[in-house]
């Protein structure tokens, strides 16, 4: 998304209706370069320029102003949990225009796949009413995945190694596919749309099945040179503490995701809980075992946040995840870790909670799809 | 820096001599925009274009080619560490012409600050007789220091906290004055001129009186919205260890900088030693105690390279400080964590070690002093 196309088009949906020079402004881009970026995308319909309705002044006549049209092509968005699919059809501003969720009966690819192709099948018919192509398909799932080749090298929660869903999914689909990380998918939409708007350094930590991260640094995602970025979930805070999936001890994931709690307040009470809302009634209840569970969990958190905050000094750290459900119980401890652990003016960083139910993941992932449609060129194919 | 002319000069800088066309390649400007870049720079003598001397082509007629003119303007740059200060005269290249050290015999503001003046004056003295004027003098402070407002926040090395060193320094010495943290300084310099030319994406990580690190994202030096950033050395490794100086226990600094290499050996064998020298003496002799505490300093080394670079995925880290004279000793542990500790694909991460004496301390210090001239259009007023 380097070219001056998608420069510009991606200042126009976060930021339009803007005139042009406004544009140029935004994107650092001189009048001829604006000019030249927004002709072949008004050519082909995907901006408009005109006197905009929602944006018309009380007096006077209003200037020019350049906006993404929304209707003029679909996208379809899918995030993966280890328990569902949820999907969403969305235009072309990343407006959500149907959410669908699937249960999952098995996390194996070959139960996964042909789940997550019949969606799309669906999507897809239903998409024929709205009159326009659907020109793309996004797929959020958590873990080690490589975008530029389509590859999920390694999800914890499905237990997948190295799946070529990208090409899978296109063969099933018959759509250009996008496979990013789901946090990081999450990332692009409140960049574009979300609390992230306007902001050149961010970050949203998600809490909940695992703890991620989502980065922005100098205007732009960060995706690790190898393809691993904000990896705070393996943060080692507690060498004495318990034992991580991955192989080391007293990992943020191991003491403060949703299972980790949930082992956690099994040891403290005895009892066989297994579900987070029978963990979050007894910690409500006021079970001492139980509220110190949750207290350290938000210790664990705060002390992630302070060592991001730390090495990146982010305006804003935007927390969300299932895990927010919980928040009254650890919000202490976040913030009181956070404070102890933020180096000088560092603790000057906005953090924050910003509640983003699954459907706004799955939303992320239209954002990826549209993100590689603009950025590609493939806007420009004659049809 | 992010002006279309700052831009150029310092892809010329790295990357230089190169035709105009390379120039536009590899900072995405069209031709005409790296004209109208290029042109003033020409007509002010900064660049110069012509057929290259050293690149001359064994057969046929050469490219034209543009550089910058290191004779052109000469700057001064100061590394101030807690014992001396170091000195450097570069010219326009930043290619270092004098190096000179004083030592410090206090370290108050009103100690150093005389001092400091006094050798800068020296300096300007010696550069009379390059017939070109210094143009600007950066100095390089380790703490957190404020590089727009040009005050030292607090650097914990010399005790200083809320000293406006930039307004006293240019007052003193009647040059533009960039003050700035040194560990980014000399990121600057490493990413001009060092291990970090042509990469998007590195990390410094300094290891001596202190643990620092300076961090380069999507090509620039990442500063923090408030100033912080790069700050491993208070990343908390363990909660049971020794109390850090931040108050905090068990940070990496706490177990890995000099100091407490020092302390750590004291402990270990009852002896008063307190120079690293002697340190590194006692474990070269083999005394286990002592060879265990350097040991398990590499340890939080390389658990400090694993969280960076789970965090950022950078494509390298180089590791430097004046600590990398005991680098044989802590090698193994370092190597050992970092492996333990990097997520999946992150661990191939090209972790390498560099010796980099003060004087290129002071260098990174000069390179920021030309970053504010070129960045800042201070070039382009009539002398």
């Amino acid at each position: 998304m380097r070219s001056a196309a998608s420069s510009v088009f991606t200042t126009l949906l976060s930021h339009g209706p803007l005139t042009r020079a406004e544009v140029g402004r935004r994107t650092s881009l001189s009048p001829a370069a604006v000019t030249k970026a927004v002709r072949p995308l008004m050519r082909l319909g995907y901006l408009v320029e005109g006197e905009d309705e929602e944006a018309r002044p009380a007096v006077g006549r209003p200037a020019n102003l350049v906006w993404v049209d929304g209707g003029r092509a679909l996208f379809i968005g899918i995030k993966v949990t280890g328990d569902e699919i949820i999907a969403v059809l969305t235009d072309l501003r990343c407006r959500i225009r149907l959410v669908r969720h699937v249960p999952l009966t098995g996390r194996e690819p070959w139960t996964v796949l042909p789940a997550l192709a019949a969606l799309v099948r669906e999507l897809l018919t239903e998409a024929d009413g709205f009159g326009v192509r659907v020109e793309g398909l996004g797929i959020a799932i958590a873990g080690d995945v490589d975008r530029a080749g389509g590859v999920v090298r390694y999800s914890p929660f499905l237990g997948w190694r190295d799946v070529p869903l990208a090409d899978i999914a296109a063969t099933e689909t018959g759509l250009p596919v996008t496979v990013d990380n789901d946090v990081r998918a999450l990332t692009v939409a409140e960049h574009w749309f979300g609390a992230g708007v306007g902001l050149s350094d961010f970050a949203l930590v998600t809490v909940g099945a695992g703890i991620g991260c989502g980065l922005v640094v100098h205007g732009q995602v960060v995706s690790g040179a190898h393809g691993v970025a904000g990896e705070i979930g393996h943060l080692p805070i507690d060498p004495l503490g318990p034992l991580c999936h991955c192989g080391n001890r007293g990992c943020v994931e191991a003491i403060a995701s949703d299972p980790a709690i949930l082992r956690a307040v099994r040891a403290a009470t005895d009892r066989p809980v297994t579900d987070a809302a029978d963990a979050l009634a007894l910690a409500h209840g006021g079970d001492p075992g139980v509220t110190g569970v949750y207290a350290r969990a938000g210790e664990a958190i705060g002390q992630a946040i302070g060592v991001l905050v730390n090495i990146l000094g982010p305006e804003r750290v935007i927390i969300s995840g299932e895990g927010l459900a919980a928040y009254d119980l650890v919000a202490e401890g976040v913030r009181g870790a956070f404070a102890a652990s933020a180096f000088g003016t560092a603790s000057q960083c906005d953090v924050t909670t910003r509640p983003l139910p699954f459907a706004e993941w799955a939303r992320g992932a239209a954002a990826t799809a549209i993100q590689s449609f603009m950025g590609s060129g493939m806007w420009e194919e004659p049809r």
